[in-house]
């Protein structure tokens, strides 16, 4: 049986991505093969710069020794100074997460890993962009749940990005029903879990109290969680967000489900955020990314902290292993 | 130097407040004397149950052996079935409390911990009653601020019970200075921290994202930190909630703002329920309480887990010691 073959974009040239690739290409794989979709003159720049070997090679020629690493050319626009990223890469950045999003639909890969990406140099470079996320989403016509996960928890959440004061209006049927079921969904077909248990967050302190704390647990929730435990689902809650997560409790649950940003992250992170991945749930490919920004104050002075791109690639390969396995 | 006198208020009668009291009084204390005020039967009833050895003395009889408990009594109006509040008794329940809060305040009392009580038992005993902590505000005439502390952090909450859509608005400049300047004394008066340092969390997620996901930080929360740290307040923030807690930030901070009860408290939680309690920033005395509810379910069956009372009167006895030799 031949290795998945995976996608790696590391992301913001300027950034910790090129390097953290380097570092990964100096231990062979026994998970996955990997395809770096990249500008070759940035690797051999960080590979200098944390005086690692480095051996670019053919997308297709396997890598053996420690250094080697198959190369699809993405040729920057500028040539790149770590620490400051450059608006005219824009487009190169861009463009190499869409070839790979391309290949995963084609079954060229077998899924993709992606670095950080800044988003305010995306911008910048004149090209409309909120997230790696919403972009992959946009590209293959599928609505998305983004999860973190780490070894402690798996929490996908109900809304991302959105100011606090949006985030109770923006609760509603339709997109709890859809993230539950794509959360309860990639739990069977990329995690394995035949029969998930999913804890679900209510939106107010306390799951709102009976509603003396808020009334969209009553109004809105509760039904719908009753609804689709009638059609199979194994939802806990509406849980009070604070006790959720205790670590007895946290055993009983294969993700938690948490109604925005703040409420759900805070533990993934505390709990470990060196080994955190963030997986975009609902694409037609698994695609796992980092849990962590550019870092452009460490770029390029070989101090970045590989493991969660490590994570995320090691994650990529057991979904799409699961996948294979399930198709067959 | 005599050792600071504390009252103590088991809380609900029915739930696991009383045993847990009786095991307190298994082990002689060198920190402070503790006066229990309820009702002796409970007590005796909590003892057996728990086959505990139960010597109940008058308030100013040291306790000299284990089993040892000075009361000041406050009998029951209905005998006590654990695990079944009484609301018949609900008067008792909030006449020990204040009976403790006026001690407190004509110096009877060096502080106050408090034990679980059952809101909705004393709302259906026909007491207007939101909580133990706005009670005691109301009783002392104080605007007072919610921390939850365990060995890890300390949690201060800007709006505690409020429904998440009201959180927004809620947040303005007034209760910010309030809640900021309130924590920073107490760090001072009570723990002792000469020029402690306040993590203060953004409202909305990446605390705003400069603008793009929410205008309250720049519109309310950095100007009032700039005019804070103007008056000589150590503040780093608006911080993202998700960050803020990793555990190589938080060894920085003294105590953390959160501007609400689900961004600030599952860290906590998570990080050592056992050992959280609950203080109130604020009164004219030191009040720490369980971090727990009444534990209906165990209650009387000798399985509640004392840690959390033990803590909380380590904590306000430390707390009386502290504000006594800043008085000297």
């Amino acid at each position: 049986m031949t290795l998945p073959r995976l996608a790696l974009v590391p992301g913001e040239p300027a950034g910790v991505g090129p390097e953290l690739c380097v570092r990964l290409a100096q231990r062979p794989r026994t998970d996955c093969t990997l395809v770096t979709l990249a500008d070759p003159a940035t690797l051999q720049a960080a590979a200098t710069a944390l005086a690692l070997p480095l051996n670019l090679l053919h997308e297709d020629e396997p890598a053996r020794r420690p250094g080697d690493l198959p190369l699809r050319m993405f040729p920057n626009a500028s040539t790149v100074a770590f620490g400051a990223p450059d608006p005219r890469n824009a487009g190169v950045v861009v463009g190499a997460l869409l070839d790979a999003a391309a290949g995963c639909l084609r079954g060229d890969f077998a899924g993709m890993v992606t670095g950080p990406v800044q988003k305010s140099t995306i911008n910048e470079g004149g090209i409309a962009y909120t997230g790696t996320t919403e972009l992959l989403a946009g590209h293959a016509g599928r609505q998305v749940v983004m999860m973190l996960a780490n070894d402690i928890v798996r929490v996908a959440l109900a809304t991302t990005h959105l100011p606090l004061r949006e985030v109770a209006d923006a609760i509603d049927a339709g997109l709890l029903r859809h993230v539950l079921t794509t959360t309860h969904e990639a739990l069977r077909s990329d995690f394995g879990i035949a029969a998930p248990v999913i804890a679900v967050l209510g939106l107010n302190p306390h799951a709102g109290e009976n509603g003396h704390l808020g009334h969209e647990e009553i109004d809105t929730i509760i039904p719908l969680l009753d609804a689709l435990r009638g059609e199979g689902l194994a939802l806990v809650g509406p849980l009070p967000a604070d006790t959720a997560f205790l670590p007895n409790k946290l055993t009983g649950f294969d993700a938690v489900v948490a109604m925005y940003h703040d409420q759900g992250l805070p533990v993934l992170k505390y709990s470990g955020f060196e080994r955190a991945v963030n997986l975009t749930l609902g694409l037609p490919y698994p695609r796992v990314a980092v849990d962590h920004g550019t870092a452009l104050d460490l770029a390029g002075r070989g101090l970045a902290d590989p493991s969660s791109l490590e994570a995320a690639v090691a994650t990529c390969a057991r979904i799409a292993s699961q996948r294979r396995s399930r198709a067959l």
